[in-house]
């Protein structure tokens, strides 16, 4: 197992480094390990998950909080300080009701989390100020990850204004605004020759061979996830402290959907919502859907593919919390479903067209599976359903860049504008 | 003058329709017109400008209200009940605490009014909201604008959302992400081959001929411009009630400047905040800089440019709030100052390092700009001093990708990481 840092200094971590959290559990075999930079159980290398042993909270306390994700402090793995460390500030982003969307779809109530709106315009900037807080408290010298795009942003980003070196690793392909929206926070950006599963297994060939790396999604990973959590929180408390009876999130690696599902239990078990069913569904590109594919076959084994999809920040076509996903969209009566790269693209136009938002392909993807969810009947259209925007249309941009522009181009004059019939 | 909409319909406005704004008063000879669709004098042609009768309102009452700026739709030419009709929910962005740049430059408190994280990432959805507001309450049947590029975007999301018809102008030589990010919204994208002022100009002119449009910023100005005060009270709301002694500003047409130091006005008045000096920095960028010369030529007389630089959200040549700029700026003990294209991308990198903040040519003229207040002297460093960052990096990618990119590419494998030497 990979130490994040193992150099004396380090050794002994300061009272309440990672708040209420216990220990880490394994999801597997349920083994418990002591807080600190493991991801893989011991016994039988299961993921590992952080486990709490929660005080009392109340809406109060948590209303009281700041306009950030720190609101709920108390339900992370970070200290009580933690406002007080440089961080991007990220989530509590807008819940918006989408009528026109839900009246073009025809489900009665509808409503859209919209993480296009975080410091760095998707919901990865959640989890990364989690793993930012882990790898301060682990003294790590350096803040890494690998990633399908998003993720680098992110880290690149809290890096900088943590003052912490970064180094972020993508594939060379990636779309060239994620690479700029890296590279302008971090000398460091490394373009792999390789799909995300290629960047990954060499992440984690570094984080064996060197020390004092915190790789965000690696071996700090347990405490990275954990920051998926607060999308649920803030759908639950921007709903006036209710949970949603449905919701659509998209699936790569398969941890933000598993963690809105571990938030809501967190906030059945603290009093915080009244107990109630819900459904989740799992929202993937065809052309990597391993995990609709499995749902779909009826089986519990993930046949890992090639991915092949403009959704590239879905791209894992390995995903490691593949497993958890199928359990859940199973037991909750959800689904996992996929569509194609043109379905990608007309959900991305449709969101934009209906409420003002624009998506990236990963929310062209999730408007698209929302879409043929309800077409398939799978989706109850009257129930209240919350479908999560999780990044922003600005960094795909040549996803769409041939289906929309201009009406026209004229010269400025009045005469111009007339002729040209534009209304 | 240009009649919004003149069909019987609307000849009569609802009660309530704009707040508690009293009528519209001329800048210049404060002549008063009743509420409606009106931006010029009818004795002067001087701008017009919404004048309140404001009840007593707390501070506890705002804090009570919604996380956007609404919270302050007390403040505001719009209803009352303003949050019920669809609108893009724009506001309370993070106020960042900008320690690593103040480091930098030498300044003891510094904070980043960070409004690259609004719905369509740039502050011209705090003034579209007041708009679509407004256009509303005069029955408008068309929402429109001629755009440097961010106001496009704004209008074209929020009429999208609104249920409204929009068309949007632009120059035809507007960077392609401006472009994409307005036509993804609205089948309406205009590009006009000329300059800002060339398709402000066109604007004006279909105002003049066409009946129920509602161009924001020409015949709806006055209720557009006053969305920015909202920058304003929430930067005193965020420091805890309190005016900051310093803050430096973007100008382009100079509305969002003249409104801001108006905001601060209305909150001493108000008793929101205690009185007390500040003083306030215009920004613009060289090649369009006529506000900036005027300020340092000591003249009030501002001669129209033809704009010629990077920056082109601020390439306003012929500035219709400028004078209002100068007279601000030197009352408060402030300065406009310029900078040069090559500054303007220094300003980029230099935010995005220090604090993790990813902004477009305007936040970087700013930045920069701030950068050459304390170089100049022109800035007391020993003041706590407010820059604001109004728009995102990536909607002006190509204005850096050729200064930033990836250190490396690799094949995947831990011999060639360790090859490439990257830490
Ligand atoms: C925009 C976006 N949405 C969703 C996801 C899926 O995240 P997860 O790996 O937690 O399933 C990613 C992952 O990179 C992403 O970038
Ligand atoms: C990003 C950005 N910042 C600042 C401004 C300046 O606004 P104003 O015209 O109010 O001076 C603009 C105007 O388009 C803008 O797009
Ligand atoms: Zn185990
Ligand atoms: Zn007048």
């Amino acid at each position: 197992m990979t130490a994040v840092a193992d150099t004396p200094a380090t050794s002994t971590l300061r009272d309440g480094a990672f708040g209420n959290a216990r220990s880490l559990v394994c999801r597997e075999c349920s083994h418990e390990v002591e807080l600190g930079p493991h991801y893989a159980c011991p016994e039988c290398f299961g993921p590992l998950e952080v486990a709490y042993d929660f005080p009392q909270v109340t809406r109060a306390e948590i209303e009281a909080g700041p306009r950030n994700i720190w609101r709920y402090k108390a339900l992370l793995p970070v200290p009580t300080d933690i406002e007080q460390s440089p961080n991007t500030e990220p989530g509590f982003t807008r819940l918006l009701r989408a009528d026109n969307l839900a009246r073009e779809l025809g489900i009665d109530t509808l409503w859209v989390k919209d993480d296009s709106t975080n410091p760095t315009n998707s919901f990865k900037d959640r989890v990364v100020a989690c793993a930012l807080s882990a790898a301060r408290e682990l003294d790590a010298k350096v803040f890494a990850c690998p990633s399908t795009g998003n993720l680098a942003n992110a880290v690149a980003a809290a890096g900088a204004r943590a003052g912490i070196r970064t180094v972020v690793f993508i594939p060379s392909n990636l779309e060239q605004p994620k690479q700029v929206n890296s590279a302008i926070f971090t000398e460091n950006l490394v373009a792999v020759n390789g799909n995300y599963d290629d960047v990954n297994k060499l992440a984690s060939e570094i984080a064996g061979e060197e020390d004092g790396w915190a790789f965000v999604n690696v071996n700090v990973r347990p405490f990275y996830a954990e920051g998926s959590k607060t999308l649920g929180y803030e759908i639950a408390e921007q709903l006036g402290w209710r949970l949603p009876d449905q919701i659509v999130i998209p699936v790569a690696s398969g941890s933000q959907l598993t963690k809105v599902d571990k938030s809501f239990q967190e906030l059945i078990k603290l009093g915080l919502v009244e107990d109630k069913p819900y459904k989740i569904f799992g929202a993937q590109a065809t052309g990597c859907s391993p995990v609709s594919v499995a749902f779909k076959g009826g089986t519990d084994a993930i046949r890992p593919v090639k991915p092949d999809t403009i959704a590239k920040s879905l791209a894992i076509g390995n995903p490691a919390d593949g497993i958890y996903v199928l359990d859940i969209c199973r037991r909750s009566g959800g689904a996992v479903e996929d569509i194609t790269d043109d379905e990608v693209r007309d959900g991305i136009v449709l969101l934009a067209r209906t409420e003002g938002i624009f998506t990236e392909t990963a929310g062209g993807t999730t408007v698209g599976v929302l879409k043929k969810l309800v077409e398939t009947g799978q989706l109850d259209t009257t129930l209240e359903t919350v479908v999560i925007n999780t990044g922003h249309g600005l960094k795909t941009l040549d996803a769409i860049s041939d289906r929309v522009g201009p009406a026209a181009t004229i010269e400025p004059s009045y005469s111009a504008f007339t002729a040209a019939n534009i209304v």
